[in-house]
């Protein structure tokens, strides 16, 4: 038996990060610059085109002449930039985001530009360096930042000034970090290709370290509504978020509480609500006993008198611009897609998108081609572990469809909502939540069922022509 | 342009994983349940032969009468327990844990019991009670607890103490979780097994909500070596471990520094090593500038004098036991093992062992049937994102090794060390680190060539077989 008594202690999240950034997507250096240049782009995208800017963003790679493992890698954008205030803590401190509210948005850990700046700490050392102006700004501020791990706090190495003169808003992010940019290469232009794609109004100029240029010019000046922040629904509370709820309103009666810090509920069907399970709509939420909390709780999820969650709050690709994405990357002979109505996952809107496509140029293969993007961020690795792939390659029967493999056949999902249930905070997979699988099977099902009758459509015509074929023959021998 | 100001804030580490449950293996009521499970056998198996202790282990769930989606869980052992003023944080605050130290265990994010507890409070909202006695603590402990989200702290419900006349220790967590029996009872029966499989010295009773009891009794009293505390290895510093070592040195000087803080490192090669790359022996380590810090790195991780890392503080499965559960879950034809030396990542030793099982009751299949397992825990979910599988699917030609699929072709893969490098939270998948992937792949190809040679020589005795049979039907004519 061992002696020694055990080391009790608690770790800061920061050092939690730096000892598991593997967790992150920071596993090697191939990754990891993949990973950098996602989080640094995700967060330019984040204070545009959520705010309606249309994006302009520079990303470049340059490697380091002496140190070729060093990459130093810059994004710029034209965006809301950061208050002064905030800069060193949301570069500086894990677990700190603009982001924790219900809104949808690319980010959602407050985790990302902190993971990028410890890598780089961790293996080249350098101070990242933010030059931030929020808009209507009369100053440009810049920062160069370092993370105190085991406090989980910036450190700032130096401070700058200027004036504002051109009324320039926006931010950008410069780090240094171990990468591999032969083998991370293709992924990153893959990922900045995909990017482009469902933001066609942005332009986004990439700068690799081989020195190639990179352009996506915007091809609409039309931003999509940007998303807005939300309430829960009913549907979707637990205990944790009712208590948290209640020890933060200002509402004084049960009754106000209900009708006002949920979307969906007015004040009849609150009152109904109430009614109906029994409680007393003048009571202060704040005296709500134990038990009385855990019926409460019951009761919101159970009542089927709330309006269904809304979802003009949420910023969806459209079927419109998934298929013109389709078509341009795959060129297939048919292609179609279909935008589903919003569900609610605990509280939290959720809209399923699921293109399809099918033929031309389309290689024929043994799988389903499935192309996952979630708030607007492609998806690239780990796709055999996305609830995606769960029902593309096991809960549809594909001969049902018509489809036999070796089959020329793409499907595209894409989820957007205030939260995302990802598997991993890297964000490359999604979780098999119930309702989710659901309605991507339902929505696979939809454009499954257009791509039967296309290719119905299209035996008839070709048994029609064959038909006709064989009269235009047989003519002159009746003749 | 949105007009509202960003929110920014700060989470506690308890609020991050409230939010992101999924990131933590809390997806959906089925893949909850077996989490759960797991978090606590982990801890109990920690407790128990990671101190030499020959484990019992009770794990009981039970359905809860009325509410049908309600599952009491409640795992016993008889471990070392926890000091009383330990076990509030223990079990009340996220990113707190004894095991934060260079020691092989099975738990290694201080969070798999305050998860479930989370997810418990969430879902039920009843706390969880912990009873517990430290080795030769004369009084057995019982706290019922809750966790403040927001503030990352225990909330002590209830506490008990009794006298310990019969000088028990060890520790039993019980915990209400919504949960889904019927879909998780395979992989949890799978888990409970394959952990069986692979210590042998362990008597495992599970408890099912159907009333079933599974019971896997001792069949060695020879308990492994236990893993020990190890320092780290030279070669796999950086910048953030050396400052955090500096500051947390009682040496004075340099070589002192380099040669107690270090494996693998005496006086003598200590002083060769500062010399070559122009140290002051007795410089304070405490002294040294950013410049010197990087020099410091970069040379601790080329210096090739350091001895090799060293195992012996690890506690591998070992070939024969490996060979072993081959054989008893799988019934095979064949069947190979080999601990491979250890290698170094970051810092932690770290060794991989592969286990081949070919024929006999294994069906032929298109894939590898991979097993794969992690500081004695087996991993069960996203199997296709783990570093295992794409060494067994991509890197490995098996037609080399005479194996044509579809063919009866099982590989256990088995990694311990300091440190694993999970993917996720979950620790269901290990990452794509280039030394592991080397590991695994050397490892894989070793155990092939032994099965390559079985089947030539196997292919050989067939022949000759059939020579022989070809003889004697001549031999007759020919007489
Ligand atoms: N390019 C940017 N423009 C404006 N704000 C930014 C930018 N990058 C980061 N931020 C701010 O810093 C915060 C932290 O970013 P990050 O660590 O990536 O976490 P997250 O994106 O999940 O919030 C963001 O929430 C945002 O408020
Ligand atoms: N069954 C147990 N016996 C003894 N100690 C335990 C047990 N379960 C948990 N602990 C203690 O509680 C700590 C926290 O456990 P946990 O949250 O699962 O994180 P981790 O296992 O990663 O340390 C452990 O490090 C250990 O010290
Ligand atoms: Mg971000
Ligand atoms: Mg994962
Ligand atoms: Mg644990």
């Amino acid at each position: 038996m061992s002696a020694t008594a055990e080391k009790f202690r608690s770790i800061s999240p920061a050092e939690f990060f730096y000892r598991n950034k593997e967790i992150a997507g920071f596993a090697n250096p191939a990754r990891a610059l993949y990973q950098a240049v996602r989080e640094l782009v995700e967060n330019a995208l984040d204070a545009t085109d959520a705010h309606g800017i249309l994006p302009n963003i520079e990303v470049s790679i340059e490697r380091d002449s002496v140190k070729q493992y060093v990459y130093r890698i810059s994004v710029k954008d034209n965006g809301i930039g950061i208050p002064e205030k905030y800069i060193p803590e949301a570069f500086g401190k894990v677990l700190f985001s603009s982001k924790y509210v219900l809104r949808q948005t690319r980010g959602l850990f407050g985790l990302g530009a902190k993971m990028v700046i410890l890598y780089g700490q961790m293996t080249v050392g350098e101070p990242a360096e933010i030059i931030s102006a929020a808009i209507n700004s009369r100053r440009i501020y810049s920062y160069r930042i370092m993370i105190d791990v085991r406090e989980n706090k910036p450190i700032i190495v130096s401070k700058g000034v200027w004036p504002n003169n051109t009324g320039w808003h926006g931010t950008m992010v410069k780090v240094a970090i171990e990468g591999d940019w032969s083998r991370a290469k293709q992924k990153i232009l893959d990922y900045i290709k995909r990017t482009a794609i469902v933001t066609p109004y942005a332009n986004i100029v990439f700068k690799t370290p081989d020195g190639e240029i990179y352009t996506y010019l915007r091809v609409t000046e039309t931003i999509p509504p940007p998303p807005r922040e939300t309430k829960p629904h009913p549907h979707g509370v637990d205990l944790e978020l009712i208590k948290t709820m209640i020890s933060e309103t200002k509402a004084q009666r049960l009754i106000d509480f209900i009708s006002e810090e949920f979307q969906g509920v007015g004040n009849v069907i609150a009152e109904r609500f109430l009614t109906k399970y029994g409680f007393d709509p003048s009571k202060d939420p704040k005296t709500l006993s134990k038990e009385e909390l855990e019926l409460l709780v019951k009761a919101l999820k159970e009542f089927n008198e709330f309006r269904k969650p809304r979802a003009d709050h949420l910023s969806p690709i459209g079927a419109e611009l998934i298929k013109i994405g389709l078509n341009s990357i795959l060129k297939p002979e048919f292609v179609d897609a279909v935008t589903r109505k919003p569900v609610v996952y605990e509280g939290h809107s959720i809209i399923v998108e699921v293109g399809i496509a099918y033929g031309g140029s389309i290689q024929p293969s043994e799988e389903v081609v499935l192309l996952r993007y979630a708030n607007k961020i492609p998806l690239l690795y780990d796709e055999k572990s996305d609830v995606a792939w769960k029902v593309v390659s096991e809960n549809i029967d594909w001969s049902y469809y018509g489809i036999v493999f070796p089959a020329p056949l793409a499907i595209l999902v894409h989820i957007c909502g205030t939260k995302i249930p990802y598997k991993g905070v890297g964000k490359e997979s999604i979780a098999e939540v119930p309702v989710i699988e659901k309605e991507i099977e339902e929505g696979v099902r939809q454009v499954a069922r257009s791509l039967k009758l296309y290719l119905a459509r299209k035996q008839k015509e070709e048994e029609m022509m064959r038909k006709a074929v064989t009269i235009i023959k047989y003519v002159p021998e009746v003749a």
